[in-house]
């Protein structure tokens, strides 16, 4: 009966247990996708710089004399979940863009801000300076709103306007090109590469090391800050744009198409090591053509591909570690120019997430 | 024996159960503040228009004929918890601000949007149209670095600068102040009270029932907002600024001040009975002088608390249940202009919190 007794309150303490657990499991972030487990989340402004106007303030009459303007900072929404993996990534958006680009996709879906919490990294997303939240700019501004998004819808390569590329991965519901046309931003202020990159690289002075995630525009910014800061552990470049650095004497010819000319920017070899020292991956997405295109919308992507792979040849003939992916070389197929909130966005975190295992940034 | 038996397994599953409920609490909103367990979040833009210009697009010179310009929505980032309360609340913020108003207080504590999601509230912040996330205006201006910091000091009663009131709920740090300056954002458009509460009514329309809270330049707004939907189950005013909607012929006489001249805002009598259909609470907080003071930044509140006061009186004796509550006079003492972010905002949470019970509304 001692014996009967012992089995029997071992059984039944295993099976609580075993319900215990499984009821805990759903507050954790591998057990249900419906669940989010954050330890932090907050908001914060970084870099910058002030205004210090002359005059003695007057509280009567509160006139500009004597007061001051703080501007030019990054803004930051950064979430830390439950037992973080080592390194944050940080996700700078590009051209015309705020951090929506990795928040929830045009079609309502999740995006990397969500899909790598999910995965146990820190995800800081930031407006630069001169951008969404970050709108308040020491230099001024007009503004006016010129109709540009047929041209987006180009430039972005979801098609030619207002034919969508077959197969592209990009939901035809006419809900979710609307809300991809409002998460566009304008500057409050000139584009000022030397602010933002200060602005980037105070943000990884302040949370440490880390990885960079960067998307066309902020590509080229991303090398500049790369050269600023040491805190930076990689670089993960969507499509990058422009500023492609080189090492003074070895800019490559400038690269024309109908979408413009496309030219390096030099910078002296000791800056330009510094991109050789971590490792760095760049992917393209579709509808780039091998040969010139009269489609600017297409073209301008084709001279930015060569280019990045000039660039990283570069990199690499200097002992550094670049590498270019071009996704349908890799049977990767229908990405746009943002393919991290693609209808594949899945696919294309999960080529990330195997990158950074490779490199042991994990 | 067997009577022993069944009550050490009682005792065995009261304890085991226990111990199961106390681990997994962890998860739980109630539990331990370090966690936010988030069942859903991202973000989408609500409301706004469309411009078409005339033309055809030609993709080869991309011009603006026959392209389109998306603005004027609201931008919305959204929470919800684990087994949310039934409303959400949706946070509007202030002149100026934009929804880092209710993130991260300037000295680095949690702000409203953590403390709701922790009291299982959805939360909902907004940058209203034109403002912040929201930058994208269809109509043009002209932006200037003009400063203005020392007069927010003063407008937003943390002191007379650069003197801080006795007692002020707002840390001395200086880090704190750079990053509350650095919480203001510039309108990237005109400041338009109807595209502002179309944009909030089309959130409560995707949304559905919920609880609005308005600060400042929001609280007017707010009102009218209430007018367009049904929404709103209730409103939380943090210092209302301006906007008072009274019906047509029993507005009240301007009331001037040093910092200006305040007038209530006639609308129809069957607008305004909407807001005498659900539960409204106004806060102010201190250093609101009861007779006329020479310092605009304080005489102008003197003005408002006055007329939130004519406001309430009018909406109850229409059949309303409008509160005034001035802080000092219920014996919490040195808050801002920003109470919700003031070193007391635990405090200030409560009041709303309790409010809410008491209105059957948590």
């Amino acid at each position: 009966m001692k014996t009967k007794f012992r089995k029997l309150m071992l059984a039944l303490t295993l099976t609580l247990l075993s319900v215990s657990l499984s009821a805990c499991s759903i507050a954790e972030r591998s057990g249900k996708p419906g669940l989010l487990v954050i330890q932090e989340q907050g908001s914060f402004a970084v870099g910058g710089t002030v205004i210090t106007n002359p005059g003695t303030f007057d509280p009567l009459k509160m006139t500009p004399e004597g007061q001051t303007f703080h501007g030019d900072h990054a803004y930051v929404f950064y979430q830390i979940p439950e037992n973080p993996r080592k390194l944050p990534l940080v996700l700078w958006h590009g051209f015309g863009q705020f951090s929506k680009t990795w928040e929830t996709t045009p079609d309502g879906r999740e995006g990397y801000q969500n899909l790598f919490l999910r995965r146990g990294y820190e995800v800081y997303v930031l407006d630069q300076p001169r951008r969404g939240n970050a709108g308040r700019s020491t230099q001024p501004a007009t503004l006016a709103p010129v109709p540009d998004e047929q041209r987006w819808f180009n430039i972005f390569r979801i098609g030619v306007w207002p034919e969508y590329f077959s197969g592209v991965q990009f939901s035809r519901a006419s809900e979710a090109l609307g809300q991809y046309f409002r998460q566009l931003a304008p500057d409050t202020g000139p584009i000022d590469i030397d602010v933002n990159s200060d602005a980037v690289a105070a943000l990884f002075d302040k949370i440490g090391p880390g990885i960079l995630v960067t998307h066309s525009h902020s590509g080229g910014m991303g090398w500049q800050t790369v050269i600023k800061s040491p805190d930076i552990r990689a670089v993960v470049s969507y499509e990058p744009g422009s500023n492609f650095v080189f090492p003074e004497g070895d800019v490559p010819a400038p690269k024309p198409s109908s979408g413009g000319t496309l030219e390096g920017v030099p910078v002296p070899l000791s800056d330009f090591m510094k991109l050789t020292k971590i490792p760095i991956v760049i992917y393209y997405g579709d509808y780039i053509p091998e040969l010139p295109s009269k489609n600017p919308g297409q073209d301008m992507w084709r001279i930015r591909l060569e280019m990045a792979r000039l660039w990283a040849d570069a990199v690499n003939r200097h002992g550094g570690d670049a590498t270019v992916v071009h996704l349908p070389e890799i049977g990767v197929r229908g990405n746009t120019h943002l393919p991290f909130s693609d209808l594949n966005n899945l696919e294309i975190a999960n080529l990330m997430s195997d990158w950074l295992a490779k490199k042991g940034l994990d």
